[in-house]
């Protein structure tokens, strides 16, 4: 008999039905023996439908009561589930953040927990409750009612985790777990039994659509065992841990990747100290997030720098390196709109030699250019031509043997 | 400059636009200096929404995880207020019952107010903000979420006038106030500009659109004075005061009815001590609310007994009496489905005399039969076949001049 937290999303309550099968799947759980502590979600829509009625009263809603309104959103599944749970025969407990008292700052839209009190949740496990807390939602210090940010139910989920000492943090979503790439991409993409916190950490872009990251440096500094699973289907998901768990690691957890990047290109810039803050600097200063950045001497005593954004900021980060050029000075801007980048990601990879030329041999053996190459600990990416995203995915998936089941 | 509690119902808060009506009505007050409670319901229709969201999930949905998923419906109206006065410049602060610390009973969904916390309010006034306090709900010792029952936001408003010791209690409603009868019957009913306590109680089938009756009753004993305004017409409303406070009462209030009743006879009782238990026990055991009761005795030694019921409940009164027959005993029981009950209201029916014979000599001057009466010491009702409802209406609300201005 352990203590499970389990967390389910937005389209997981979509509809009293939904509701419904939740609350089968939680009695399972109880009928098994566990303790179980739920965290909700709105009903998938519910928060847009409100954030829709704020907008039409004011165009940037005070933050404060943006929060109280929103909050009603999860309030409403707590008590249809506590419902739907008492009908099948389980005792069931609600409770809203304020209530627990999660504790946040007093950032409303994105509070960070500060405490979280475990107190008259562990009262209800004993008197042998269900106990189903209002995610995305904690309370100032002085009783005001915050929101953590969009997908901060995850959050509430790790931190109740944490503070219950729960054996395991259950995410169920949409998705069976984390796949060693895109399956809609890959025939082959497998479903990781494990990764580590570090790797899911780096496989954002495949994560981010299962899990949000912010929980995921939360359970690894907590410790939590984190599990993503599916709502909809049977099975044993992807267990997220420290490395030291996973007996074997494999060199490679996944591919991953980005398609919506563009590549600038600062040509001629002097070879001298500052230059690269010289580039970089007015972009970030305009909030443009900068991706992967490379620097290359040139023959000529003069540097070129290579930056990625996202392809939605392309033409305004042209324009403002345009603007730049006298001041750097550099020769010319240039402006690719077609690439991608593909990542391998892996923290078996600190211990395995010969990743990244395994990896430039599989890309090569396809015909395909690497413009840009960055490394760090547990990933190595590449930025090449978009056409070839699909190709160079594949080629590395099967490099790798990722279709192939892990090792212990 | 004073201190104003403000409740607006869930047709004056039903849309966007109508809270910003209301943030506008709200606005005025704080330009002429006043400080500014607000009460809210939740936007008409968003209750049984939320009810028939339980309904589908359990039969008789959990009465605690009910009150949880009710409440979030003036937490919605609260927010979106605010916004609406912040929009408008005037700086607004909701809080839920909950948060106002409103203390109830553990009664879910008819839970009675024990205490009002006022101490975070009248912080926030001092700070020249308005308060908008979502109406209807509380919160038990240990935290549970609660719910007054329908109508409950009325009490809320008087609760927190008497806890604030507000100069007036503004009850904001889709009628301009209390009428000496209904407009819809008497062209020439008209606005009452006060009114006791006493009389509203008795008025009740008239107010009973206006005001929650446990509002009036609680009002006059924290005597807060309470005041009853259209939402969408300007004017002065009804006031509803101590008996003090009128300087020069009239006689007669207002004329009520009941249309939907029926009166059940049960003849030929024998006339000793504990009948009329024998025959109004049974009903009232099953639930039956009895309305008149009146007790003549007849020539032979034995009694009639007649009493009023609700229309609705009119043929199970009378299985149940046809069956205590032998009991009682009684030679037969009569039911009488088309009859209605017109009544007088006013204290100062107290201090003049002559107020029933006048009341008598109106209706037999319309050839009225009147076939029960009851009186009260602020009320005279009268039972009559249905069909001169109306013109027994007509007839008493002009045979007391109810159409003219009133004195003082």
């Amino acid at each position: 008999m352990s203590l499970i937290v389990q967390k389910y999303g937005g389209t997981s309550v979509a509809s009293v039905g939904h509701i419904e099968a939740v609350a089968d799947k939680v009695a399972r759980f109880r009928d098994k023996g566990h303790d179980v502590v739920v965290v909700l979600s709105a009903m998938a829509g519910e928060t847009n439908r409100l954030a829709a009625l704020a907008q039409e009263v004011m165009e940037q809603p005070t933050p404060r009561e943006m929060d109280v309104l929103l909050a009603t959103g999860e309030q409403v599944t707590i008590a249809l589930l506590c419902m739907a749970l008492e009908c099948r025969g389980h005792g069931a407990r609600s409770f809203t953040g304020g209530q627990v008292r999660i504790l946040t700052d007093a950032s409303h839209s994105r509070a960070r927990i500060r405490e979280v009190d475990s107190t008259r949740i562990l009262a209800q496990l004993e008197q042998g409750n269900v106990v189903v807390v209002a995610g995305f939602q904690g309370v100032t210090e002085h009783g005001c009612i915050t929101t953590l940010g969009r997908g901060g139910s995850d959050t509430t989920a790790v931190a109740l985790a944490a503070a219950l000492e729960a054996d395991e943090c259950q995410i169920y979503t949409d998705v069976k777990g984390v796949y060693t790439t895109d399956p809609r991409m890959v025939d082959g993409a497998r479903l990781l039994r494990h990764v580590t916190f570090e790797e899911m950490l780096e496989l954002a872009s495949l994560g981010a659509r299962v899990l949000q990251i912010r929980a995921v440096e939360f359970a690894g500094k907590y410790q939590v065992p984190l599990r993503v699973l599916s709502t909809f289907e049977e099975g044993p998901g992807t267990l997220i841990t420290l490395e030291e768990h996973a007996m074997e690691t494999p060199a490679i957890a996944g591919v991953a990747f980005e398609r919506d990047e563009a590549k600038l290109t600062v040509k001629g810039v002097p070879d001298i100290p500052g230059i690269a803050y010289k580039v970089i600097g007015p972009v970030s200063e305009r909030g443009i997030e900068v991706d992967v950045i490379v620097q290359n001497a040139a023959a000529d005593g003069n540097n070129d720098i290579s930056f990625t954004v996202k392809r939605g900021d392309a033409e305004r980060t042209l324009e403002i390196l345009q603007q730049a050029i006298p001041s750097m000075p550099a020769r010319t801007v240039e402006l690719d709109t077609h690439i991608a980048k593909v990542s391998l990601v892996g923290v078996g990879m600190r211990s395995h030699a010969g990743i990244a030329s395994r990896m430039f041999k599989a890309l090569a053996g396809e015909n395909i250019n690497i413009q840009i190459i960055t490394t760090s600990e547990i990933k190595i990416s590449v930025v090449i031509e978009e056409k070839y995203l699909e190709l160079a995915v594949r080629a590395l998936h099967s490099a790798f043997e990722l279709e192939k089941a892990e090792n212990g």
